[in-house]
């Protein structure tokens, strides 16, 4: 497992329930994944060395955040197995690029240019007019990276803010509903879909999902449509994220962005459907069977970030909640500490 | 947590998603527990500086089998709580002990006698009569260290195989249904169970448990009532397991024994109830309000004994079966390599 964050940390344990034994790869010491799991490796992403003895070590390698370097995992492919495979990493690491692979497919996103001027950025804004979303083409996440532009004065701030000459601005998608799909296919080809969630944010952080998504049956079943198409023509192995924007004055479903991992907005699985999004990444680059995505029940999950965390007392005497606490030593404001999910089985 | 085994193990990913960091304490190198866990240390249960070196790492100490040595247990308490205490293990580690407990409460069990020596074991069989199972008093589990004898032959026969002096004779009970309770007992005293679970034992081993079991209210609601009067009078901090024979022709509930620890037969809590069988043993022992204990939906648990653990790739394809492999790196008759439940949840 590259990275060793709280995501690496769950899908270390869903693999040892399946009795895989976990080697962390990542330079950050005291990690939550390595908390639970087999063995550790504290390295750079460039040290070739250390990863070439790490590829000998495991059987397969897989990621849990995007930012990997493309050189990375190139340098394990050459003795060793890498699910998700680096094209999708090249595609989903630069905004750019990732909405270009999607408008091929036939997949409608928000109107965008890439620019590496301000007075690029204002010749594409007479196009895709006001109010419009400047962001960094890499390395962007949690609202990190972008700006919200209204008019010349916004713009030429949030500019001057980004500091960077590759940039891509993006129409202002004022929807009603943000949804997410998690995809999964196997080594076979299977391919199989979570019921969309729906999503809702508090400072660019994901605040609370609500599973399944409250939309029509007929968006429910195009955005898995969409989700299908895209994660089996990058040849993908694994979980695949896709965040969908739902209007209703829009007719069109548009795609926001797409993570090639498990995701922040599929943690519910854990409780609510029969094998989790953890499961299904880890038995998607074992080569195994899919397992069942049918839930057990509604589920409502909620972000524990920064002093949230504190709550916990309060929540462990819920008892429809399950709290999970990602073992990490410091409490930071925007720092994801937990998150809790709610079931209700009798809404099946 | 004192042992390494696979309670050891789904108690280290129960702590884990409370956020604690879990220390594994056992002589075996490659134990399952370790596999998900901070940290370990390998030494003998009776080696006094690397017991005094460990309990000064950790905050909390437990244990996942029985038959650790009371004079362990006392070492480390000198300086860091252990739950449960040693009482308990000094009664449940001799058969003899934990019967005159149980019946001193007035909890029914088989009638039973001590002996020393083959002529006591004729003399007692006159009023116990064949026929009878003869038990060493102490280190037995899974159906090891005990014979059923139904003539003097075979009690002959079993003395000899035993080959002890602190033997238990016990009046062989004709029981329909095993079934066992798992009680919970916070540090402030709160006390909860799960509903009683049905057993089906092969060679000795647990084959096959079904939940709820298929037993009277009454028998239900009295199993409850005596696992909470023993876990009480024991001042018990965790999960104690009790287990009873049911019979139609016996108007008493009769208890077979008691383990102070989580058990084979909770397994299914981990798909079918709110909080698992594991995850209310941490709860406890850290101070914890205890979780809920009410079904998602009817469980069967069954486990994986020896080769039983190659089914695992049609297993897999189950929709229903969610399979758990204990990582044990090898396969051996009789040994414990995983088990599977499978939830209803349309049967609630």
């Amino acid at each position: 497992m590259l990275g060793g964050g709280q995501l690496g940390r769950m899908m270390s344990m869903a693999a040892a329930r399946l009795g895989y034994k976990t080697h962390i790869y990542c330079p950050e010491k005291n990690n939550p994944a390595e908390q639970v799991s087999y063995r550790a490796t504290h390295a750079d992403y460039d040290d070739i060395p250390a990863l070439e003895k790490f590829a000998g070590e495991v059987d397969v390698v897989t990621y849990e955040f995007e930012n990997i370097p493309v050189s990375t995992v190139e340098a394990i492919t050459k003795t060793t197995p890498v699910y998700p495979n680096s094209k999708v990493l090249e595609v989903s690491q630069d905004r750019l690029t990732e909405k270009n692979f999607l408008n091929d497919l036939g997949i409608v996103t928000a109107p965008y240019e890439g620019v590496s001027s301000l007075a690029q950025a204002v010749d594409v804004l007479n196009d895709i007019s006001y109010p419009a979303v400047l962001k960094t083409r890499r390395f962007g996440y949690d609202g990190k990276g972008q700006a919200i532009v209204k008019n010349g004065d916004d713009l030429i701030a949030a500019w001057q803010k980004l500091s960077s000459d590759k940039v891509i601005v993006e129409g202002f998608i004022d929807f009603d509903i943000e949804i997410s799909v998690l995809a999964i296919r196997g080594q076979d080809g299977e391919i199989k879909c979570f019921a969309p969630v729906e999503n809702q944010h508090k400072n660019h952080i994901l605040d609370l999902s609500i599973a399944p998504a409250r939309i029509d049956d007929e968006i429910r079943d195009e955005a898995i449509k969409q989700a299908t198409k895209i994660i089996k023509e990058i040849d993908y192995v694994g979980v695949l994220t896709v965040e969908f924007f739902v209007s209703k004055n829009d007719p069109m479903l548009r795609v926001n962005e797409i993570a090639p991992r498990v995701h922040n907005s599929g943690h519910w699985t854990i409780e609510a459907c029969l094998s989790s999004q953890f499961e299904q990444h880890i038995r998607a680059i074992c080569g195994l069977p899919l397992g069942d995505v049918s839930f057990k029940g509604e589920a409502r999950m909620t972000n524990l970030i920064g002093e949230d965390i504190l709550k916990m007392p309060t929540l462990l005497n819920d008892p429809a909640a399950n709290v999970h606490h990602y073992g990490k030593y410091e409490v930071r404001a925007g720092r994801k500490m937990g998150h809790v999910t709610w079931l209700y089985p009798d809404k099946i």
